[in-house]
């Protein structure tokens, strides 16, 4: 059995049990934004693994396997790649190879440090005479420079003298586990091995990303007897086999160099020669000096973004977990990037980009970075705009309507009620731009860019509504809202209301442009060709737009006809049906009245300021008994509304059920990798949650309270230029302008005025 | 280019191209019911084709490929297979290989004879040098001995002698066009070749069916101056190497007598062994004895259920076509069979059961076959309800669901939409019970073993139902109607009345045999374990079902919310529209008002007597304009009511489109197949539609009009053991009571009395 140590910064795994490989697999990968790792061994493993090393970008169109195919489907899923294994090093003592599913070992333990990044592994192999070998590895993705990475491998022999091979290598020769056919996604394209470096570049098929990866290595504590180059597989695995003596109670380290470049960044002719000549610089620099750069870096981040929870270390660990994986995921550096699902750390749902990104974890990028990094997610979408408006022509449609999920622009899911008809995904587009804007206080993007999405957004759903006459309203038919257990329904109230909202964002934009930046409002109509009529007909919808609700209860209804359904709380299901998605079939999932993840209550929250808290409390104590929270993007919206409405023991309820979902493996599926959007959420519900932080008439305001199991909590916000930290505890709530120009700011209902060096 | 000739009894292609050889060889399949073939070649043919062999029954459950499982999806879609290839015969003329897409012809000529169920064909061959060689063969599927096929194949050298080189032979090594991961579905067992008879083994994968062909041979007008047994593919192939000399001017003739076993009949270890014996009996009774035999089986189905039209050959010729192909792929003898929606004509739709067999093709069986034959279709189901049971188990829910493709009673479709949401597919059942009884006076089945069906569908429904205490109605959500354009819908008007009818006509039935068949009913309460309570509760939910209509319109609405779509009719719609399903996104096909198929008027069809000439007038003026009819199984049902309602030139038009459906290539699929199923509805177009047959108060009505093109139309009828044969001319109405005794009939609104020898 192994144990997952409970530690304020480390992710500590004590003990090796093959059956439990994978899921620490998962919770020990890291990685800088540009590329990532899942914690698997630098030595031959021969057991239950899934391998994974993932380069940002770097994508393969696998063809969709569906059984009948319906107009407009897409023809592939894009997936992300498992790539170069750059980590290995083949070791061999007196001719036995080192792996763990053939030996003997004790004292295993694997640890990620999230303060420094760096993961480290050691245990005492034993060989088969009953001599005793220390092993300790460390290895880090170097957030300094985002094309390297750098390992220490160091053995002591403790009871004999030893011959030992050491092979550090590349391996082209990898899969994607769940590859629709089976097939190998990626081509050779060169290779070269000598005695002191090597370098192996690979090409995907169909979409031709080049990656090269190469190596230098370095052995400290012997002489090395013989070293030969390695060439094998045809030239897709590379590397340098190398011979020494170890002598008893002497410890040997390999340093492997490792640069990892792609024709994303490089010229693809160049990138063999980039890679090897970044390695031998690494390799001239010294692990140590390297690792100082990476630390410092990191150092940074968590200036800008930690969480303190004084008196729960479970909970510390936790949320400094979620903030360390999702800065492993998106560094905001690379505007072409965005934040699959799994991030770099397991290959399930393709590694794409969903409305997770605008929907939940837009708030924390915002939140713990410079400004430019929030903006990178929004150029993003920019850049995908043609796209998008393909995308809804090949509907029939006008403007644009994004993927829902996508790697480059187009649309890669396929099943027809996700891509057809879950269109609310258009609106957490614009809805970023509005919060990024309210943020930020920076409206450059907005009059440059987020206009043209605005008005292309907006010409799609002028030709996705459809007039009723009868009614002298606008319906939206046919769709699917934010709850998946519903499909195809009309007029969700979340999809029409945020429709309803995008639009008259639109016009106020439009309106804001022609008085106060009249040549690029200009500009932008002729560019646009948007004509006046068009902007009235954005206005009309808007206006008219339907909303279903039931004045009797005072809620608003999630669809036409939902009080047709039983309504039943979850409370009143039996412990056999939940949750419900294993245990029920569809049909019924979809004809029932249980609710997946916020959907109505979703819309209450974007729209936050809109609504009384009379409402949100209806809407809430009618719809959250009937939610079974099946998504890992539900709770932090419940906690969110719930510490709103005041009901904070039920917002730390919900917190608790996502906080530490993958450490402690709720969902029994770590194994796949990890919920990297739904960590966003977590830290959301910490921030907006329990620190109540809205932006309110373009005023940061707070309204902090503290969970009753916690001593303390304390968390930070870059915030137009300053760092804030705000700190609650029993007697109180503490503000901090680490840095910057004075500030004003709510505090539950005062004016706070914020001062570099003097806490309120 | 190839022609396809006009004619009353045959179907006649004149000249060959390669591009149009799938047609042709779709329209020329032939079959006996229990087993089919395409019109593929005898000789090698190495251009693009569809080779088809099926037996009846033989099925594989092939892995379903989907995008994204759901709970309750079925793991496989069985389908109908290619089996032994048992009509080939290689020919060789002097060394050359005859393979129509690598030689010279002309005067191509196939046939298929549909009054005596024979396929001819005839061309002239010329060699390399020039020299023309006659060819013409003949087959036939034995409708006398289901086991049995005989071929004549004979070859008459203008020009030169020659030496000739035939190889009848049996192949196994075949494969289905569609299968969902390209493997093989069979698997060799045993085979033999011997100089005068081969047979040959083979097994299905999985399911496990044995099937054995064998041949034997006979030469007629020449010495075999060399025979060889042939023994190739690891035994997959087997056969008879012949060698002859043919003399300038002479014909020779090869007979190839073959019999196919399968263990759906026979023991498994003992089918190749019958197959021999079978096939050498042929041998002996000779190619003119056995050809007799078969003639006289098909003189006596057109006897019985001919339908003659004078002045359109195209319409006779395409009704006959219709009626052969229900009888080659249907004869009733085997309860354990039903029709695929393609028959024996291709691999397309798995070749499984839909409620196609209830809803469009039972009246046909009825009405021109025995009652037997319906029946045996009514015992497919009881004897599948142990299945619908487990069915409706998987979806938590009590009593049967028949699933809505079918082989062996298993659900073998995979779209939601379909399987889980089609649920009316159980009242088609109900409803065939209910006609079989109506029209045959044999109430048997009914007592006996329908009220089983009845009792469990029932009890489906009633845990399927839910109760809506606001407005005290029950209601069924989240189902897809007959019109698959739309799907998951609310309250659909066709499913709430069909189950209505259905809940009702169980609760009638057990009141009928509580007072009539007191022993049969306390056998059933007890083996049902039936309670009263269970009774009251089916009359409740029959009275208190809700269905959706708007007054104020006078019509039923489709289902919740119809009227919020857009209502423009089909005929506003550009070429670039139609069909829809061609040219539009499957969302907004879902979201539009479109009908596929006939879907409120399909329950008027059903629920004929329960509803006024002007209800369906008024439904019937509403829901046809929405209507795109791009199921082949629409046009029928729009004609008999069209036909009901007076609009005789509409009822006429949609008949014309599925009278020739298959022949025109109107889809442009035939390829793949014939539309076997819809045939059964241009039938019905003629008999319930043209004829206005029903059954009122017992009683057989008929008010025939005569299209206006057509000079005079005659159908037969198999009824109450009697033949009539019902006559329509400009001057009136004749019918002939041409077997049986005595019946009184309503024509139009008079009593008529019919007796044998004298014309009403």
């Amino acid at each position: 059995m192994s144990l997952l140590i409970k530690d304020d910064w480390k992710i500590i795994q004590e003990g090796f049990s093959p059956a439990e490989n994978r899921f620490f697999e998962s919770i020990m990968s890291s990685g800088n934004g540009r590329m990532g790792l899942r914690g698997n061994h630098e030595e031959d493993y021969s057991g239950d693994t899934l391998k994974g090393t993932y380069i940002s970008g770097v994508y393969y169109p696998d063809k969709t396997k569906v059984g009948w195919w319906k107009n407009g489907y897409p023809e592939y899923f894009a997936k992300v790649l498992n790539a170069i294994d750059f980590i290995g090093i083949e070791v061999r003592i007196n001719e036995e190879k080192l792996d763990l599913a053939n030996c003997k070992f004790s004292d295993y333990r694997r640890e990620l440090d999230m303060k420094e990044s760096v993961l480290r592994r050691s245990f005492t192999y034993i060989d088969s005479k009953g001599s005793k070998y220390d092993i300790k590895t460390e290895r880090f993705i170097s957030y300094a420079d985002s094309d390297l990475a750098a390992i220490r491998y160091s053995i002591t022999s403790l009871d004999d003298d030893a011959e030992l091979n050491l092979l550090p290598f590349l391996n082209g020769d990898v899969r994607n586990e769940d590859a629709n056919y089976q097939e190998k996604f990626w081509e050779y394209i060169s290779s070269c091995a000598t005695d002191f470096a090597s370098y192996l570049h690979m090409k995907t098929l169909k979409t031709n990303f080049n990656v090269s990866a190469a190596f230098t290595w370095n052995i400290i504590g012997a002489d090395v007897l013989e070293k030969k180059a390695v060439f094998l597989k045809n030239g897709e695995f590379v590397g340098t086999q190398i011979k020494t003596k170890i002598y008893k109670g002497k410890t040997i380290t390999l340093e492997k160099y490792i640069a990892v470049t792609s024709d994303r960044y490089y010229n693809a002719g160049g990138i063999s020669k980039i890679a090897a000549g970044k390695a031998r610089e690494s390799l001239e620099i010294g692990y140590d000096k390297l690792f100082d750069a990476h630390k410092e870096k990191w150092a940074n981040i968590w200036s800008m973004g930690d969480i303190t929870i004084s008196g729960d270390v479970a909970a510390q660990q936790g949320i400094r977990f979620n903030i360390y994986q999702l800065n492993c995921t998106y560094s905001g550096e690379d505007p072409r990037l965005n934040i699959g699902p799994k991030g770099f750390t397991g290959e399930k749902y393709g590694g794409s980009t969903y409305w997770d990104t605008e929907a939940y974890c837009f708030y924390f990028y915002l939140g713990t970075k410079e400004p430019k990094i929030a903006r990178s997610l929004l150029e993003y979408r920019y850049n995908h705009l043609e796209k998008a408006k393909e995308n809804a022509a090949k509907l029939g449609m006008r403007g644009a309507l994004y993927p829902m999920v996508t790697m480059n622009g187009e649309e890669c899911h396929n099943e027809w009620e996700i891509t057809f008809e879950e269109i609310h995904r258009n609106c957490a587009i614009t809805y970023a731009v509005k919060i990024y804007t309210e943020y930020t206080n920076d409206e450059s993007y907005l009059i440059q860019k987020g206009i043209d999405v605005l008005v292309e957004t907006s010409r799609y759903w002028a030709s996705r509504v459809n007039y009723n006459p009868v009614k002298n309203v606008y319906m939206i038919l046919g769709v699917t809202g934010p709850n998946e257990y519903e499909n195809n329904v009309n007029n969700n109230w979340y999809t029409n209301r945020m429709v309803k909202w995008s639009l008259q964002y639109t016009v106020d934009t439009l309106d804001m442009m022609s008085k106060n930046h009249e040549a690029l409002y200009n500009e932008m109509i002729k560019r646009l060709g948007l004509s006046l009529d068009e902007i009235a007909t954005f206005k009309d919808i808007s206006g008219r737009m339907y909303l279903p609700e039931d004045k009797e209860l005072g809620v608003f209804l999630q669809q036409d006809g939902f009080l047709d359904k039983e309504l039943t709380p979850v409370a009143d299901l039996g412990p056999s049906d939940l949750p419900i998605n294993q245990n029920w079939s569809w049909d019924r999932i979809l004809r029932s009245c249980y609710i997946k993840q916020a959907d109505v209550l979703q819309g209450l929250w974007f729209l936050n300021d809109l609504y009384t808290k009379e409402e949100k409390i209806r809407n809430y104590d009618f719809y959250e008994p009937l939610t079974v929270h099946e998504s890992s993007l539900s709770p932090c919206v419940h906690s969110i509304l719930a510490a709103e409405i005041g009901r904070e023991e039920k917002a730390y309820e919900f917190y608790l059920r996502t906080a530490r979902l993958d450490l402690d493996n709720y969902n029994n599926d770590t194994d796949d990798g990890l919920h990297i959007t739904s960590m966003a959420g977590t830290w959301m519900s910490i921030v907006n949650g329990f620190g109540g932080m809205r932006i309110k008439d373009g005023k940061l305001c707070l309204a902090p309270f503290k969970p009753k199991s916690w001593e303390k909590y304390s968390f930070c916000l870059v915030f137009r230029g300053r760092i804030l930290k705000i700190t609650v505890c029993e007697t109180g709530v503490t503000i901090d302008l680490e840095k910057g120009q004075p500030l004003d700011i709510t505090l539950f209902s005062d004016n706070v005025t914020l001062q570099e060096g003097i806490n309120v």
